[in-house]
């Protein structure tokens, strides 16, 4: 089955081509900077790669340029849209409505519209990108794949705010945590992996951060909340901050709620602290001695070390912490600063383990560690792929 | 030595006087509800109790008031006001100028002046305090100690934010935790009573609820931040909360962002969550079945259990854990909530030593659990005296 996978952004389309139950990936491959002057387009199959700079001004204009590619007689990869049995939309926000991956219709596009509110960056571009594959891939099943149905498992006790109840039961502010694709995937990945699973800390640690408490396999407690903006420090986001810093540079240093917003979403987080937002940059700065970047690694470390034990605590135990995401999987040195002097709730890295780089899910704590620690590559596009394959073999 | 002990809020003054070293308490009482109508007048000494209605238009009038109380020739317990060698302040804010009790001169109050913009309710009526005392109480030395002294300790990865750098420092936007002075009583209280107390975590629960990493006596983390507004769900405060939440009310549900500080400040917490502010009666009712009431408590106690987990992270052990003030004091159901399923960071409480009531400093845990638990009660006022008296001797 070719199942065509859509992550659309604001201002960019990821697909990527699957055949499935095969986990074969055909072709893959994105278009940034829809609506600027130029876009940058990228196709790639196994044996070809492709790259092209032209303006895509619009959503529609981009997907039917990847259908295009597909399509291309010399290096395109299918003859004809039939061909594409289903199309695995992204969908960040799900709501309370979704709590699993749904064949996209009509009362499903009109929900996803009206969780407009809740995430006005993403939300509106998924639909589009929906919009737009029903008429380019029409004889294609649309699937739906949210980022917060993960997390839809949290007990009350996690996701409702202390603020009178009125605005979740009429506004639904609460906690909806994101993420949720990769958290699904990882923890699963750590289950087969592991022995003992029923207590597991997932830590996906990419641009965004956040990070999950898993009791048997269900999620319990996120660091996302209302938005993808709180927990953990992120490259450009803050993450947790004292609300009554928004009044008060509201109030006294005289932003406007939208000016704050944007400091605390786009020059804030490993940026704001450092002037550099790639966390590579940032490590590499940090060996040569610069003392803000050092300081913001040891504060993102302390962080995620302060929501491990909070998860401990939650879930009374800890079988294994799980990294994965980009700086997850690659930064051994972020692993490092973490994992130091928390043996008492039974993390012991290894330090050797944790140099070693791979592909593929890794244990990298020591011999007699109470708690495992497993390094688990994320794959988003996989697992949207298989839960589209799923859900239509039922 | 009598010291005077002056804690003036926005609307109330608290006063006590006390021979120091003794520790005796002379006379203790509050003026209530400044400017309004009608104020409530108490005075109370260990043979008199005086209680009037009257109104009290301004501070200076309420000290007034206090002081001919003082001097009253039938029920007072000076004869003039030279017999009070010094008053301490009770000073909320102290920025990152004041990481000790000092001597009151033009300077300090310049500095605490400065610091309104911080401290917007407290510190303008803690320096009307301080000018009218000095008036009336002229011959006696003028003491401040700050709430947020003792968190001065915290390391940078603990008190700074992830927002660009200059906030910090053109804006002195950072975390300065409060009731400082209920945190250093307890842990020095702690630390006496327990063999082993270099990692410690004190729990203050009364109107306001924070809590304290204290390592080696010293802190290095607590929940309250730029503001007391943030950390744990209290009476009517919010706690933690997605700073989206914010944004969206703002831009969604059109209100102010005063109003949305009001919201989070004054009908949150547990009134948001259950329409009643005092844990007594939520007890209650929760007792009686209300299933709102019963989720408010096991929502406070979750936010607890996961800040235990984090503290213990950051100290990368734990030795006790501190109950304290009006609810960690005398609500045993909280401390069972709290202490429920928390074996794995070596806490074990004993139930039936859980409901003993005492105003003594008591040992709750089960005599093999590895983290003690204490009941510490708080006493903010001898603290304030001691610190003056302790001033005063060196």
């Amino acid at each position: 089955m070719k199942i065509l996978i859509i992550n659309s952004g604001s201002s960019s389309i990821k697909y990527q081509l699957m055949v499935m139950p095969e986990n074969e990936v055909i072709c893959t491959g994105m278009i940034d900077r829809i609506g600027l002057e130029t876009s940058n387009v990228t196709f790639k199959t196994s044996s070809n790669s492709l790259e092209e700079s032209l303006p895509i001004p619009t959503h529609k204009i981009g997907l039917q340029k990847v259908a295009n590619m597909l399509l291309d007689a010399q290096k395109g990869v299918i003859k004809s849209t039939a061909e594409i049995d289903a199309v695995g939309h992204r969908v960040v926000h799900g709501g309370s409505e979704f709590s699993d991956t749904v064949k996209i219709n009509e009362k499903v596009k009109a929900k996803i519209k009206q969780l407009f509110e809740l995430a006005p960056l993403h939300n509106p571009a998924n639909l589009e990108g929906i919009n737009v594959a029903e008429e380019i891939f029409n004889s294609a099943e649309q699937i739906a794949v949210f980022d917060t149905a993960f997390h839809q498992t949290m007990p009350e006790v996690a996701y409702k705010y202390a603020i009178p109840n009125k605005f979740l039961t009429e506004n639904k502010v609460r906690v909806y945590g994101f993420h949720g694709t990769s958290h699904k995937y990882v923890s699963e990945q750590a289950i087969e992996f592991l022995e003992n699973s029923s207590k597991i800390i997932t830590i996906h640690l990419g641009n965004g951060c956040s990070m999950a408490a898993v009791k048997d396999g269900k999620c319990i407690d996120t660091t996302m909340g209302f938005s993808p903006s709180n927990g953990l420090i992120m490259g450009t986001r803050a993450g947790d901050i004292d609300q009554s810093v928004i009044f008060y540079m509201i109030k006294n240093l005289n932003y406007t709620p939208d000016e704050v917003n944007a400091v605390l979403l786009k020059q804030s987080g490993m940026l704001g602290l450092t002037g550099y937002s790639d966390l590579r940059d940032i490590e590499a700065e940090a060996e040569k001695g610069n003392k803000e970047c050092q300081l913001a690694l040891l504060m993102n470390a302390y962080r995620i070390k302060k929501t491990i034990g909070s998860y401990t605590a939650a879930l009374n135990g800890l079988d294994a912490i799980i990294f994965t995401a980009g700086i997850g999987e690659n930064s051994s040195y972020m692993r490092q600063l973490i994992c130091t002097d928390m043996d008492y709730l039974g993390i012991e890295l290894d330090k050797e383990k944790n140099q070693i780089r791979s592909k593929a899910v890794r244990e990298i704590n020591q011999v007699n560690s109470k708690a495992k620690i497993l390094v688990v590559p994320t794959d988003e596009e996989f697992e949207i792929a298989n839960q589209v394959y799923q859900l239509l073999q039922n």
